[in-house]
C-alpha cells in the first residue's frame, strides 16, 4: 500500500520526468515552496517544490518542521544548487503533523547535551542519524569479518550465576518481593526462592562462556551487550554496553593481535567505503566542535584522515616493559606532568600513559603486550619468567584502550594455583575448568567494546550519544 | 604461530600429496591406527592415520576421545569408505589430554538431557555442534536480510525503566543491598537511592524504542536479548531469550506480512543453501528420535522437506474472524475433542487450536490477523469496527507462534483513548506519545522469536537445546 521510493535509492538512481511517491519528515519549509524531505536513509534532503500557489493554504500551513508528509510529484533536474535533482509535486500529504510552538527539535543547532534530554527524537537529526547509520556499518561489518573467517557467532548469557570473574561491579537480577525477603532459617535471604533458585547478576563479559564454546567449534564470537554497576560518571564508561568477544581454539598471543588489528582495520575499510556521506558530514562537525577549544587540545587530523592513518600503518607492538621504559624516560615523565608519575616497573597504565604512548611517542595505534600479573585477570597466561602474562591491550588515539584480552592459560594446574592466589572461588569454577580438565588446547581471544570504537569512527566525543538510550548512573531514560 | 587448516577448509579444497597441519579433537581413535578428528568447523571428522609401530606406546595412550591433537602429514586418498581423504601422519602431539575414567562424553549417544547438564560441553557433539553452526547462519541470514533492504541496526536498551509495556512479568535489575535497604521517609522502599535512581527491570521488547527510531530512519531492526520473568517450565518458553524486532515507517498490515513472510522465507532458504550437511544430520537425529513416539505423533514430513514446504507455498492469510468460522465448524471442536471448546467469537486461541489451523486445516504457515482489541497490546492499531486491531500472528507447523506484530496505533488521540482504557499511566509515557505528537505516520513492525525459529530449522524439540546456556526457573548455571 505504502509503496514508496527512499531517498537513498532515489537519488542513487533516476530518471528525469519519472513520477516518484516520497515520504518523509520536513526538515526545512522555504517561501512556501521548498520542502527540505529527509526519510532517515540517507543525510541528504530531497528537495520537494510545492505548486504554492494552487495549493490549500491550509495544508501549506501543516508543512512545519518535523512534520510527515506524503509526496507524488515528477523527478526534475533542480534549478537550484546543491542537488542533482529534486520532485516536483503534484500532491502533498500531510501524514502527521508538528506544531512549531511545543516541537523541541527547531531548525536550528542544538548543543548535544540538549539532544541527550530527549534521546527519543534526537535521531531525527543530520549528527545523530549519521552516528547510527554508521554504527548500524560498523555491526555489519564486524558480522561479515568473522563469518567470512569462519568463526560461529555465540550468544553467551545475559543472567549469569557466576560472580568469579572480578572484572568489575554487577547488577544484581532478581525477582524476590523486596519488600517482604524470603529468609533462611539463620536470617539470611533465601536466595533459592529466587527465580532461578540462587543469587544472579548481570554478565560483565561473555568470554568464559565463549571459551567453552571455542574448545569445540575452534573459533567463535559474541556480540551482546554486558553490564558494569560502577559508578562512573565519565565521558567514556556506560553501565550498559555492547561487547565483541572472539575466542580461538588452537592460537597464541601473535595470532590474537593479527586478528584484533584485522577487525579494527576490516572495520575502518568498511566505514570509509560505504558511510562517506555520512563521514564527511561527521567530520566537518567535529571541525566546527574543535573550533571552540583552545588549540592545544584540537585534533591533528580531520576524522578521515584519522582513519586512513590508522589503516596504513601497522599498529606499534611492544611490551609493557619496553613501555615502562619510554614512559619513565619520557620528558612529561621528567619534568613532572604526569599526574601519576612512572616510578617504577609494576604500575598500572592511566589514560595519561597510554594518550602519550599512542599520540606522542609512536603516533599510531598501539598494542601492549605481557603485563604484570598482578595487575591482570586469572585467566590469563603465565610467561615463563613467572612475572608477567600474555595480556594485550589495543590503545587508540583519543580513545584509549579498544581492545584488551590475552592468549588464555589453558595448562589446568599453573590456572588452579593462580585462580587459589587470587581468592578465586574452585568449586563455582568446576565448569570452566573442566574445559582444560578434557582436551585443553592453547587457545586466545579478546573484547572489543563497540561504543568505543563507534567514539573513534563517529569522532563523537561522549559515550553516550553513539549508544540510543544511554545508561549510567541516575539515568535510564525511554 | 599455530597455523593449521580447518578442516573444513581442507576437505573443500585439498591436493593429494600436500603436506598440512590439523589441530582438533579425537572423536575416536580405532586399532590404534585411526583417529577421527574434528575441529567444529564442520561435521564430517577427518580421519588421521597414525603410524602406530613407529609411535611412542605411551603417546598412542594419550590418544583417547575428547584429547586435544596436532597432526602434521600428508593428504592421501582415503583407502577406506566414507571420505575422500585422509592425512597419513608422520607427527602427532597430544596438546591436551583427557582422562577416558572421567570424561562425561563417552563415544556413544546421550540423551538430551544428560547434555543439557553439561552444557559446557555439549558444544563438543555432534549434534549441538550442528545446532549451533545453524544458530549462526540463522543470525547471519536475519542481518544479511535486513541490511540488504537498507534497515538500520538498532541496539534497544536493556535494562528500562519503562514497566508500562504489560508485555509480562519482569526482572528487577538493582545494585541496592538487600540485607540493608534504603527507605524513605514514609517506609517505602527509596529507588531513588539505586543505581539509576529509581525502579528498572530488564527489557520484555525493544518495539517502543525501535518505534522511536523508526520514525526518523524510516526501517529499522533490533536483535537483541530479551527476558519474562513467568513460571512457565516448558519445552517452548525461555526466560532469557533473542528476538529480532524490526519497525518500518510508512507501512501497513499487509507490508508487514510481506516483510515477516519474506524474512521467514529468506532464512530458510539460507540455511538450506549453507547448512546442507548440518541438517541433513540433524533431520536423520529427528528421525531416529520419532521412531520412539508413538505413529501419530510423529511429524508428516522429513525436515528438510518442511523447510521447503514453507518455501513453496504461499503462507495462509486470514483474519481471527474467519479463524473461528473455520475452528467453531472444525470436527475436534463438534467431537468436544479440543481442551478449550471454541464457543463464540472473542476466545483467546490456544496452542490446540493454533496447531488445528496451521497443521490439520491449511498444512502450511498461516497468518491470523484482525484479532479482538481485547487480547491484544494497547500500541496495535484500531480498526474501523473499532472492534478488532490490526494485529499479525504468523504461526509455524510443530511451533505455533513464531511472528507477533502489527501495524501500529499512529492517531494520538485514539491512541491515549486505549491507553487509558487499559489503566496504563500516561505521565510515563510521554517520550513514546512523543512520536505521535510530533510527525507520526502510519508504521507496523513484529517480533520473531530467534529461539522459536531455530527450533523450527533444526527440528530440535526443547527450546533448551538451542541456545547455548538457557535460562529458565530454577536455572542459571554456567
Amino acid at each position: 500500500m505504502f509503496s514508496r521510493v527512499k531517498i537513498k535509492e532515489l537519488l542513487a538512481n533516476y530518471t528525469i520526468g519519472q513520477e516518484v511517491t516520497v515520504m518523509g519528515w520536513v526538515r526545512t519549509f522555504r517561501n512556501n515552496q521548498f520542502i527540505a524531505l529527509n526519510d532517515g536513509s540517507v543525510l541528504t534532503n530531497l528537495q520537494v517544490v510545492v505548486d504554492f500557489e494552487n495549493t490549500d493554504p491550509e495544508l501549506l500551513k501543516k508543512i512545519t518542521t518535523g512534520a510527515a508528509i506524503k509526496a507524488v510529484g515528477e523527478v526534475i533536474a533542480s534549478q537550484g544548487k546543491g542537488q542533482a535533482i529534486e520532485v516536483k509535486a503534484r500532491l502533498v500529504e500531510v501524514l502527521g503533523v508538528c506544531d512549531p510552538e511545543v516541537y523541541p527539535l527547531q531548525p536550528k543547532k542544538h548543543s548535544l547535551e540538549f539532544l541527550r534530554e530527549i534521546a527519543h527524537l534526537r535521531f531525527r537529526t543530520n549528527t545523530f542519524s549519521a552516528v547510527f547509520r554508521v554504527r548500524h556499518h560498523l555491526a555489519m561489518a564486524i558480522h561479515q569479518f568473522f563469518h567470512e573467517k569462519g568463526f560461529v557467532y555465540m550468544h553467551s548469557p545475559i543472567v549469569t550465576g557466576s560472580d568469579a570473574e572480578g572484572a568489575g561491579e554487577m547488577f544484581r537480577v532478581t525477582t524476590l518481593p523486596l519488600d517482604k525477603l524470603p529468609k533462611t532459617e539463620s536470617g539470611d535471604i533465601d536466595f533459592k526462592k529466587d527465580f532461578f533458585g540462587k543469587s544472579t547478576n548481570l554478565t560483565v563479559s561473555g568470554q568464559l562462556e565463549a571459551e567453552l564454546a571455542a574448545l569445540a567449534l575452534s573459533e567463535v564470537y559474541t556480540f551482546g551487550p554486558t553490564f558494569r554497576a560502577e559508578n562512573s560518571n565519565t565521558s567514556r564508561h556506560l553501565a550498559e554496553f555492547w561487547m565483541i568477544e572472539p575466542e580461538v581454539a588452537f592460537a597464541d598471543l601473535k595470532d590474537n593481535m593479527d586478528l584484533a588489528e584485522g577487525l579494527l582495520k576490516y572495520c575502518l575499510n568498511h566505514v570509509m567505503e560505504f558511510c562517506k556521506e555520512d563521514l564527511e558530514f561527521l567530520e566537518t562537525r567535529l571541525l566546527e566542535e574543535e573550533k571552540q577549544k583552545p588549540q592545544n587540545e584540537r585534533s591533528d587530523m580531520a576524522l578521515r584522515d584519522k582513519l586512513r592513518f590508522c589503516l596504513s600503518n601497522p599498529f606499534q607492538r611492544l611490551t609493557y616493559t619496553e613501555a615502562i621504559d619510554i614512559l619513565k624516560n619520557s620528558t612529561p615523565n621528567k619534568k613532572g606532568k604526569f599526574q601519576y608519575p612512572i616510578e617504577a616497573w609494576g604500575a598500572d597504565l592511566q589514560s595519561e600513559h597510554e594518550r602519550y604512548l599512542v599520540e606522542k611517542h609512536f603516533g599510531k595505534p598501539v598494542i601492549l603486550t605481557d603485563y604484570p600479573k598482578q595487575i591482570k585477570a586469572f585467566y590469563m597466561r603465565l610467561n615463563e619468567d613467572n612475572n608477567t602474562v600474555r595480556a594485550m591491550d589495543i590503545l587508540f588515539p583519543g580513545i584509549g584502550e579498544i581492545v584488551g584480552g590475552s592468549q588464555r592459560e589453558e595448562r589446568l594446574d599453573v590456572l588452579m594455583a593462580r585462580m587459589e592466589e587470587m581468592h578465586i572461588p574452585l568449586e563455582e569454577m568446576q565448569w570452566f575448568l573442566d574445559t582444560r580438565r578434557f582436551g585443553t588446547c592453547p587457545h586466545a581471544g579478546f573484547g572489543l567494546g563497540f561504543e568505543r570504537l563507534v567514539l573513534f569512527v563517529t569522532g563523537m566525543t561522549n559515550i553516550r550519544d553513539v549508544i540510543p538510550f544511554p545508561r549510567f548512573p541516575g539515568s535510564a531514560e525511554f
